[in-house]
């Protein structure tokens, strides 16, 4: 009877020891979490600190029912002090009673995500500061947010954008702080100006090239400092969303090797150097399908992914993870953002020779009174004619669009392809040419 | 100055002369279109009818705008009577006047499209039985619809259900009567069922194994004589939708060839077997991308990237027509509608060993109160694990799964390669696992 061990109950933690367990019935599988929860949809925390949802409405599992329904057992609270892959051992304590606990296995699983990088300045540590990287932080944020009335971000990410839509639903004042020159950098400047103008059209405040110097005191914070803002901007509440860094720590001092990236290194099985461990989730490198090199995605989708992949080499099996675009979709107040891919500046950052074009059309039969406007850009690879990435933004159905587009883009598909596309239309749905169509015909012309 | 000719000026016609009017800005490029209207959204006709669209805004083009934006000559309201291809040149006539007409050419297109496929029985010529295949025939329903109450739509195919709900709509008593033993025969019967239930629910009577014996008059129709239906039900007015055929009387007459399927056979530039006169869209024979062999797919979006192809090759290019899946999405009530590849009954016929599943699922995170069920099928072929196959029908987004699905077809996708996409995530908008993993995931236990 193996013995499998997961550290780490989220995406791709639960998604692997799932898996395992249906490929096993009678593997001894156990999940160490250092949090409260597992199981959790870490996409839906703004959701449900908008109070659109309850906390229990993001868990699909509680140790309980996974216990009886899947027979895994999962320990919360509990913190892994140490991997020692050489007696096939882990030791770790519970957090709340300081017990020292240990556990042995035949096949292990890092999926211990992320946590926040938080910028190197003054204040990040005072009371009423806060970053949402698991649903334990959002829960304890919940009080604080309750009576504050001036919320400021640091970071204009995917968290950043959907917690200002969350935040205004709850009638907060809400001021973005962003270091960059946009928001949002993983999709280009003219993409990124749209969404900026939403984010105004909601009364968001919006204060992009000011990197944040400090927070200011005394306990709790009260202002933010920025550069190129006058005066400290008060404030009575901090959300930090300035990116994630792996949780790598245990696996580094265990021997087990972390790349250029920051992630720990596996292999397509998703195993680590160490023989017998393996790595998934956002703690672990990804691969670029493009760039075919390890990048990290910090995705729950592509989590779940490599989780799968893991929970079969777990079990004994050889599936490869092939890669994944990055492709992310959020809803930012009425409008929906979508990208898959490289964007123009990732593409340079490689060297490739690209052409890209933007084009505007409606999501739907332009004589309809629901159709929505959708900006599509496309990004080819000059030389191979190649679609590299695409990215849309608009009132409209943009989810298709990006589905469609990184469908095809895993299929390294040209941009003569795209416009071959045989996509289903009917006036209530779509258009005789889809957007994604007229764009790459478009950007046929440049080629 | 090369002089192009196009007869018919609809989706493939008129794609095929903006095409080459693009390439080509010397080229004298003359459109023959028998109806009053050209460069319109067939699509777009039971929408019109519901009062939801004017008739204009299904037009693209006039005559007048046609030549003042784009310098092409049409002639509306003017019918072919002969094509001498080895003297370049078309005879015609005046509908209204009875003038005859003569042009010549250099390349010609016939895009003449389809004409209804009349089932065989008595009374098909009586007033107030109309067919819905032209924007001019739905413009000639307007007045007997307005003041029919009671009416029963023969062949439950695209047009008929589209049909049902607009006349519901408009408050009409709607029955349909269809001879096979489910409606929509291009997608399986459990597919078929829910679309059934919809209609059922929304008070259309369906009487499915049904076929009709006879219109009943005198003049004007007043029952519907059916198989399995006691007595004669009477009617107010009554739609076909049994079919349609390509027509090819004028090409056949002409020495241009048309093949097993009915439609003028074509190679993979759109040309026929008399250099110098090609064919495009609802007349002219299709391909499909899964049996590699001739269709007929009769479809706007396919008739449209044939005109294309057919545009690039009147000027001279030498562009080819890869094969479609007659992707098809419609809109019944509140139900979405999709299908691509072969279905169950095309597969057999066709001798492919298929394996199949069907899924339920939520289209979007199953804690959002605005997820909705859809349920997606998969086919594929056993032996080669490729994806020839998918339906989706429910009450969300059953679009973007059908989009997906025809996108990675197009790739020549395996079962297993659809549980790898990279498809977006967010709450408002998919799931972790979007509904075709699931399906390819549930697919792949069976292989």
């Amino acid at each position: 009877m193996p013995k499998i061990l997961v550290v780490g109950g989220n995406a791709a933690g639960m998604t692997a020891a799932s898996r395992a367990r249906r490929l096993d019935p009678r593997a001894e599988i156990t999940v160490i979490e250092k949090t409260p929860f597992i199981s959790y949809s870490t996409c839906g925390i703004p959701y449900f600190l908008a109070g659109d949802v309850r906390s229990d409405d993001l868990l699909s599992f509680t140790p309980g029912t996974l216990k009886s329904e899947r027979s895994i057992d999962a320990h919360v609270n509990v913190e892994v002090a140490s991997i020692l892959p050489s007696r096939k051992r882990v030791t770790a304590r519970r957090i709340d009673t300081g017990e020292k606990l240990s556990f042995s296995f035949d096949r292990l699983l890092l999926a211990t995500g992320v946590r926040p990088r938080l910028p190197d300045i003054p204040g990040t540590s005072l009371a009423n500061v806060h970053t949402v990287t698991t649903l334990d932080d959002a829960v304890r944020l919940e009080g604080p947010l309750e009576v504050a009335h001036r919320v400021s971000i640091v970071g204009a990410g995917y968290v950043g954008l959907e917690m200002a839509e969350s935040l205004r639903s709850l009638g907060k004042e809400v001021t973005i702080f962003e270091s960059g020159a946009h928001v949002l950098s993983s999709v280009d400047p003219d993409m990124a100006r749209i969404i900026e103008y939403e984010l105004l059209r909601h009364r968001v405040s919006l204060r992009t090239g000011s990197p944040v110097q400090a927070l200011v005191g005394p306990e709790p914070v009260t202002g933010v400092k920025a550069r190129g803002v006058l005066g400290v901007h008060p404030t009575d509440l901090v959300l930090i969303d300035t990116g994630v860094l792996p949780n790598t720590t245990l696996a580094e001092e265990a021997g087990i090797r972390t790349g250029d990236t920051g992630g720990v290194v596996v292999d397509e099985y998703m195993e680590t150097n160490v023989p017998g461990v393996f790595a998934a989730g956002n703690c672990a490198e990804s691969f670029c399908f493009i760039r075919r090199k390890p990048v990290l995605h910090y995705l729950g989708t592509v989590a779940a992914k490599q989780g799968r992949v893991a929970g079969d080499n777990l079990t004994g099996r050889r599936q490869k993870f092939r890669g994944a675009l990055g492709t992310t979709v959020l809803k930012v107040f009425d409008l929906a953002v979508g990208r898959t891919g490289l964007n123009l500046a990732e593409a340079a950052a490689e060297g490739i020779p690209t052409v890209s074009v933007r084009i505007e059309a409606l999501d739907r039969a332009g004589y309809r009174a629901d159709a929505k406007k959708i900006w599509v850009k496309l990004i080819a690879d000059r030389s191979s004619r190649r679609v590299i990435g695409a990215q849309a933004v608009g009132y409209g159905d943009v989810s298709k669009r990006i589905d469609v587009a990184a469908t095809a883009m895993m299929a390294s598909a040209t941009v003569d392809a795209i416009t071959e596309l045989d996509l289903g239309y009917t006036p209530p749905y779509s258009s005789l040419w889809d957007p994604l169509h007229v764009a790459a015909q478009a950007l046929l012309k440049k080629l």
